[in-house]
C-alpha cells in the first residue's frame, strides 16, 4: 500500500467516472438524488475511500458498494460527513470496477434528505469508463424504488432500510442488457395523482427537472429543481411503470387540500367499475406523458410496463398506449405486461420481493434485447 | 370387472364427450385432423378400451392418453383399426377423466393420413363434461405443432415422433388458465408464404375450412374441406404465432411451380435489411389475418405472439399489429413477445424444447390470465 | 426404406445387444422379469419392429421405448404377442440407440405374468454395443420399483400404469454415472417382513435366483426359479433401498399363514417405542443380507440408502450397517441417506413423485461418483 | 422515537442476549474472536445503535446484520471505536429480532485483530431470548470460514471483503434445523497440517480453548486463550468439515520451521498415490480429534463431512471414522459427503460460492433433521 492521495472528483475526471442517474452537472460535490444513482470508477489502487456527506430530518441515507460487478456490502450512512472505506488490501496492480450506489428513493417530503459525493482518498489511478452498450431510463413508483426488495416479509415500517435499487428489476434488466441506467421514481405517486387522490404526485409534473420533486434549500442549491439537460444522456429506451397508485386512487377517499380547499377523487360507480370520465382522465394523462417523453427523448423507445402488484388497469393503458400511437402517428412505443407477484415472490411491506423483480427483468430484459435487435 | 359394452361416440353422446380441436360435427366415426385434437370423457368405469382406426403413406399417426390429467402413454399406432386399452383393473366406483390426444400435427403432404376413433368398450358409465371456463384457439407453425418437444437434441429426422401437442405451449396455456383449446398449425408454413417462398402454404388461406390443408378423398369425406361453422365454439382468446417461416423466405430461393411457371420470392437487399415492398406485403398479410379472424371470431382477444425461434420481424409484426388495429378501430387486439429458445431450452431438430415452451406458456399464460380479469 | 428382415435376438448376437436386467441367459426368446429390464441396441436403419408377447391374470405389462436416450414412448402392451413398431421413417445412415424397457416390476402375485421378446425386423444392420464404465444393482422395494413416479397426485389404485422405471432414481443415477443396471424390488416387501409382517416378503430370501419371487409354469420354464450367475455381470456398486416396510410392520396386524398356522409380528412397547428383540432382528436381518451380498459380490461397493418415505429406522440402519462392518472386517459397505418425499415431489398412491427421485438421485449420484473416483 | 439510552451488555443482562459462538464469559465488552460470532436481542424500541470496537494490521472487520431474519446491512467497520445504528425509526411498539455477525474468521496471523461490542444506545426495552430447539458446532477451514461466498468470480485477493459468514453453509443449515450455532475455522489449515504441510496450523489443537489460534496481548486479555467452558453449551451434533488442506499437503513443498529447523511433509508415491504412511498419520488425526470431541461433547452426534471442493480423500476419511468407531465402540458418529463444487456453482477465488453453500446445506440439513428426529 502506497501513500494516500486525496481527490475531489474534477480531478479525477469526468472521463474516468460513470455517473449513476441524472445529476445537476456539478461533480464538486455530486449530489446523488434518485435512487440507484452513484459513481463508477475503473481504479487500479490497493485502497480506496469515499469522502461522503448526508442529512436528513427522518429518512436517513443508504448506500451499497459494488466491486467488479459483485454486491459486498450496503450499509446506513451517518448523518453528516464521514470518510468510508470502499476497499484496502487488494492487489494494486490489478484493476478494479468500483460501484457505489444511493440505495434509497428520492425522499420527497424530507426537506433536508441530501447525498453527497465530496471525493476520494486513493494510492492509486483512475483510467477511463467506456460507455456502455445502451443506455435506459425507468419511472415508476414504490415497485420501481425497489421498495420490498429487502427485509423479512412481516416488515411493515416505511423507512429507508427496506428500499433497495440493487435488487430492483430496472438494475436487473440494465445488467442484463449491458445498459446504463436512470431511474426516476417516488413511492405512491402515479401518472395522474397519488395512491391518496392527490394530484401532485404525479410523476409526469417533475419530469422536466433534475429532480423536480425534491424540496429544501440545499437540494436547491446543488440543482434537484434545475431543468434536466437532457441533450447530455439520451436513452435507447424509457420504460415507464405507473399505473398501480392511479388505480388506488380510485379506492381511497377524496384528496383535499387543507390550505386552497382543492380536492380530487377518482370514481367507482356502484357496481365497482371505474366511472367513465375518471377512466378517461386517467388514460390522457398517458397519452400526455407518452408524449412528454418523446419531446425530450425523440429516438427513445417508449416502453409501458404494468402488472407486478395486478393489473386491473390493464386494458386501459394498452387503450392509452395506442390512442397515443395512433393520435400522434408516433410508432416507436409498446406496451409490456409484467408477471404479477406472488406468496413466493412477495417481499416486505406487502411489496414484489427479489424473486419478483427477478422475473419482471426476465420478462423485459426479453422484450427490450429483442426489440433493440430488431431493425 | 364387470360385462364389456360397445359404445359408438354418439351413443355416448355429445354431453358426455369433450371434443378437443375443430371437427366436422360427426361423431360415427370421429376424424381427429388437428394436432392436439381428441377427446375427453368422464367415465366411471374399471376398463375402458377406444376402437381407433388410422392410415398413412408416410407419417404414422401417434396417441397420447392423459388419465385424471396425468400424462401416461404415449404410442405410435398401427396402421388400419385396432382396439386399445386406455386403462383396466381400476377402481370401478371412481370417476375419472380420460383425455385421448392426437400428438401428430395434421400432415398436409400426406393424403392417406388420417386418424378416426370408432367408438369404446367398457365396463362402466359416462357421465357429463363441464365447459371449462375459457376457449382458446392457437394458430402457428411447426412450434405450434410442438415439433422438438420430445426426442433427443441430436435427432434431425423430420418424422411424427418428434412431434408432440402435450408438451407444447398451447397446451400449457391452456392447462394453466383452465381453457379448452383448439390447435390450427402447419410446420413450414407462414403468414405469406411458407419458409421456401411457397405461397401455398400461408396459413390464413385455409383458415375458413374444418382442416383445409389436408388433401386426400378419405379426408374430404370425413369433411375437412368443409367450410367450418364458427358458431359452435367461440374462442375467447385467439393466439397467432406466425413469422419465423416468413422471416426464413428471405433467406431461401425463389420458389416455383412447375405446372404453372409461377413464381415467388421475399427479397433482401444488398446489406442484408429486408426490402421495403416485400416487408410491406408481408405486414399486410398480417393485417388481412386479423381482419378474418375478427371476421369468424367477433368477440375473441386477438394477441399475436412471436420470439421463440428469434425475433427478426418483432418490429414490422408490431407495427402491422397496430397498422390492423389503426385501420380498423378494433382495439381488441394486442402482440406478445415469448422468450426466445437457448442452448438451456433447445428440442430435438433444433427446435424449442419442453423448456422453451414451458417459458413461452408462462409469459403467455401471464399475459392472458390478466387480460381476461381486467375489465 | 428397404425389406424388412426378421431376426431372433441370437441372430443379432449378444455382442449387438445390451441385456438390462437379470436374465436366465437365454435369448430366444429374452424373458424380461425386473422393473427395468429390456433391451438396447445400436441400430443403423430406417424402421425397426419388436415382435413381443405378454401374458396376465391381473396385471398387464406397460413397455417405454428410448431413442437415443430420450423417451419417446410408454405404452400398455396387448396381452398375447404383437409385432410393435419402435420407429420409421428415420434415415437410414444414421445408427440409433434404441432402448426397450419394461416399465413395470415383476409381480410376484400374478402366475401367468411374463413379458418376451422374441426378435425384430428392420430393414438395417446391428453395430456392437460398448459395455458402460460401471455397473450398478438396485434392491428396494415400490420406492425402487418406482411405484408413484407417475399420474395424478389423487390416483390410489394398484395398478400396473402407475409403476414406471423410466423415471426411478435408480435409472436416474445410472444415467447420471454411465452405468449399467440391474434392479431387484418389490412393492411391499422388506428385509425382514413385508409391510404386514409376512416374513416370506423379504427380498434377501431370493436374491440367488434370478428371479426367485416369480411363480407359475411359464416364468420358470423361463428360468426365472434358477440359480443367478453372478459371475456374467459383477457390479462396481449394489445399492439397497429397504427398510420402509420393515417399520410398517410394526404398525400392522400379526400375519398368519391360513395353512400352517404360522404368525409373526414386529412389536412396540406401549410407549410407541421398537421392542428391543424385534429391532433387533430387523438389525440382523440387514447384517445377513450384507454378508450375503458380499458373498456373490465381491468387490462391489455395498450402500444401504434409506429416507424417501420418512426415516424412523435411520439410527437402526446405520447401527445394523457398522454392525456388519465390525463383524466381518469388510469395510467396503456405507449408508447414505436419502432425502425425503415433500408435498412438492409426492406422486400418485402417497409414494416419491419424479421430483422426489431425481433430489434422491442427486444425491446417490454424488455419493457414488465421488467414492467410484477416490483411491 | 423516545429519549436514548445507553446500557452495557450486562446491563442488558445474559437472558436477553443470545451470545453467538465460543466467547470467554465476559460481556462488558464482547469480545467476538470466531466468524458468525455475534449477538442477538428482541428489542422493543424504535431506534437502536451499537458501540464497537474494532483494530487490525493487516485484516479488516466485517459485520452483517439481520432485523428479523433479513440481512439487511454488511459493512466494513472502521478501525478504532465507533457508534453504528442498526435500525431508526421503526415502530416503537414492535419486538424486533436483531442479530449482530462477525462475518470474518478469526485471523490467526493479524495479531491486533478484535473486534468488541461495548453496549448499545436505543429508546426500547430488551426481552427474554429463547433458546432454539438444537445447538451445532461446525468445524473447519476456509470453506467453513465462508471464503468466497461474495465477490465476483474473477477475485484473487486473500482479503476479509470475500469472507461472509452469513451464507456460510454452517449458518444455512442452523437456519433450516432452528438450531444455534458456533464455527470453529481457519482458512488454510486442515486436521493434520495446513495445507502447506505446516503441523502447526491442525484445528485440533486448539480446540480446548475459547479460540486459541489468536494471539496478541489484547486477544489473550479478552480471553481467547482461556480453556473453552464446554459444560455451557453443549452442542447435539458437532459438524466437522476437514481434509481439503490435508490433501493438499500431498502436493505442497516441505514446511520448514527457519527458527528450530523443524521440518515437515506428506508424500505421494511416484504414482502419484499417497504413501501409506502418511495416509495412515492423517487417519490418525482423524480419529485423534473424533476421540477429543467426544471427550468434551459427551452427547453430540460427531459427524464428519467432506466434498466440497472434491473427495480425493473419501475413502481414507471415510474410513478413519469408522476406525474411531471400531476402537472405541462409540456408535454416535458418522459421515455425509457434501456435493462438489461446479462451475456454476464456485464463488469468488475459485472457493464454494452461495450456490455451493446451499446445495451442501440442503444434504446436511436432510441428515441432521433426519438423525435427530430417529430414535
Amino acid at each position: 500500500m502506497g501513500e494516500l492521495t486525496s481527490y475531489r472528483l474534477s480531478e479525477i475526471g469526468e472521463a474516468n467516472c460513470r455517473i449513476w442517474g441524472r445529476y445537476s452537472g456539478k461533480l464538486d460535490p455530486l449530489a446523488l438524488f434518485w435512487t440507484g444513482s452513484g459513481i463508477e470508477w475503473n481504479v487500479q489502487a490497493s485502497e480506496l475511500w469515499v469522502d461522503v456527506e448526508t442529512d436528513y430530518d427522518c429518512h436517513e441515507q443508504w448506500m451499497s458498494v459494488l466491486v467488479n460487478g459483485a454486491h459486498v456490502s450496503r450499509q446506513m450512512l451517518p448523518k453528516g460527513r464521514s470518510e468510508i472505506c470502499l476497499f484496502r488490501n487488494m492487489n494494486s496492480q490489478e484493476t478494479k470496477t468500483i460501484r457505489l450506489m444511493k440505495d434509497v428513493q428520492a425522499m420527497s417530503d424530507d426537506e433536508r434528505a441530501c447525498f453527497l459525493i465530496h471525493g476520494v482518498r486513493t494510492d492509486g489511478t483512475f483510467h477511463p469508463v467506456e460507455p456502455r452498450a445502451y443506455k435506459f431510463e425507468f419511472i415508476g413508483d414504490s415497485i420501481t424504488s425497489g421498495e420490498g426488495t429487502i427485509g423479512a416479509k412481516k416488515e411493515w415500517d416505511w423507512i429507508s432500510m427496506f428500499f433497495s435499487s440493487v435488487h430492483d428489476y430496472a438494475t436487473l434488466v440494465s445488467e442484463a442488457c449491458g445498459a446504463e441506467c436512470h431511474i426516476i421514481s417516488q413511492s405512491g405517486w402515479g401518472t395522474l395523482t397519488g395512491w391518496d387522490n392527490d394530484p401532485r404526485h404525479a410523476l409526469p409534473l417533475y419530469y422536466e427537472k433534475v429532480c423536480g420533486l425534491l424540496k429544501g434549500e440545499r437540494n436547491l442549491a446543488y440543482g434537484a429543481g434545475e431543468d434536466y439537460d437532457f441533450s447530455k444522456w439520451q436513452p435507447d429506451a424509457v420504460i415507464v411503470n405507473l399505473g398501480t397508485n392511479d388505480m388506488s386512487a380510485f379506492d381511497q377517499p377524496e384528496w383535499r387540500d387543507d390550505k386552497t380547499g382543492q380536492t380530487f377523487k377518482q370514481h367507482k360507480d356502484e357496481d365497482g367499475s371505474l366511472i367513465k370520465e375518471d377512466a378517461e382522465r386517467f388514460e390522457q394523462a398517458v397519452v400526455g406523458f407518452l408524449g412528454k417523453l418523446r419531446t425530450y427523448n425523440p429516438k427513445a423507445h417508449l416502453v409501458w410496463t404494468y402488472g407486478m402488484l395486478g393489473s386491473p388497469l390493464l386494458r386501459l393503458i394498452e387503450h392509452a398506449v395506442l390512442t397515443y400511437r395512433a393520435q400522434t402517428g408516433d410508432e416507436n412505443v409498446a406496451f409490456v405486461l409484467l408477471p404479477d407477484t406472488t406468496s413466493e415472490s412477495v417481499g416486505s411491506r406487502e411489496h414484489p420481493g427479489k424473486k419478483s423483480h427477478e422475473a419482471a427483468a426476465q420478462v423485459l430484459t426479453n422484450y427490450l434485447k429483442a426489440y433493440l435487435a430488431a431493425k
